[in-house]
């Protein structure tokens, strides 16, 4: 058995959902960095370990590699229980499975760095307007879920209940991301408020980005 | 208890997606349809439903709305447990969870209708141009993911073993959408092997867009 290992990037959100689980969990892990603007992570080592070439990519003791976030967050949920980062039942997973996926299909994936460039090369977009895109796609989800979290009696100190889930990850995540395009959280006083309780928990602050080694 | 709904349209992939997951459970439902190009998911009506306004949304027998294919997926392999859509063992999950996430947070919602269509209105992208940017993400992501199956000695005649899983389903329905922007899928032997056993279940075929009842 081997130390686990978590390929990743200070500011990359994804990355960020991972160090929350892992330090919810108690989990030490080597910090293995990957400079994305760098491109650091499209060369052949790390495409041998990944061969997607994105990160977080978790090393579970045993070798086996596992990529994509919310993967990565529900194996760990699975292997080291406590404390879940999932509800006991049904119900309650759906629901925090579905705030998870409105924010890492819906907003992430079409804001990453990969897309943003392609629309500098493709079309000429100019930071100006590389934030706007940003800040659509984070408006176009964060309405509906500011309006689900408002309207839902399961919204409770956190987005599902009292204790954080893998919704909390995505959402602290993507707002630490949003600060750096300057995203207007007013109309999102919900969202916020549970974003400030989850920055209560010392395992969200220590898995921030500017706390890692590879900070700039 | 009532029916179970699925708001969905004949040719979202994702819609697709859980549709196969229903047959294969077995699972009647009424069907709803919300016409994409007409806009029809963002009435009051249907926002009422999901506010976030995105198919497919399913509505359980108990009242609950799940929005997210694959949280819906999940949900629905926990509430009917056969034939199981994950595998048994969490290194399992995760890899069919990594296997599908590839598809759903990296390939499906960067090339979807909203943003294509964000992609005209914004920068006068052609049809040329959005079919090339369709099939860009798709290689992006194709060619690492035959690479995983190629090499991974966990592939069987699915993506996980010798049962469809989770993973199947969005490979499945991915396709789907590539035929319609001329993806070339040479360069994808085990992909397309793969497929190619799963249209040979009905549940695959009888969930495919052309046999939906909004099918034009």
């Amino acid at each position: 058995m081997s130390e686990i290992i978590l390929h990743n990037y200070f500011r990359s959100s994804t990355s960020y959902r991972v160090r929350i689980a892992l330090a919810m969990k108690g989990l030490k892990y080597d910090y293995v960095a990957h400079h994305l603007r760098h491109g650091e992570h499209r060369g052949e080592g790390y495409l041998a370990v990944n061969p997607q070439g994105l990160v977080p990519a978790l090393i579970w003791t045993d070798g086996t590699m596992i990529a994509q976030s919310l993967a990565i967050i529900e194996f760990l949920d699975e292997m080291a229980p406590q404390p879940p980062l999932l509800p006991a039942d049904p119900h309650g997973r759906a629901r925090v499975r579905m705030l998870s996926q409105m924010i890492a299909c819906d907003i992430h994936p079409v804001n990453n760095l990969r897309i943003l460039s392609a629309l500098r090369s493709r079309y000429g977009a100019d930071d100006a307007e590389s934030a706007d895109w940003f800040r659509h796609w984070v408006n176009e989800t964060f309405q509906p879920l500011e309006k689900i979290l408002s309207l839902s009696p399961q919204t409770g100190k956190f987005c599902h209940g009292d204790q954080p889930t893998m919704a909390d990850l995505c959402l602290v995540a993507q707002i630490a991301n949003n600060a750096r395009f300057n995203v207007d959280m007013a109309p999102y006083p919900v969202i916020s408020r549970i974003r400030n309780a989850c920055m209560e928990i010392p395992a969200f602050v220590e898995a921030a980005p500017q706390h890692q080694p590879d900070a700039e």
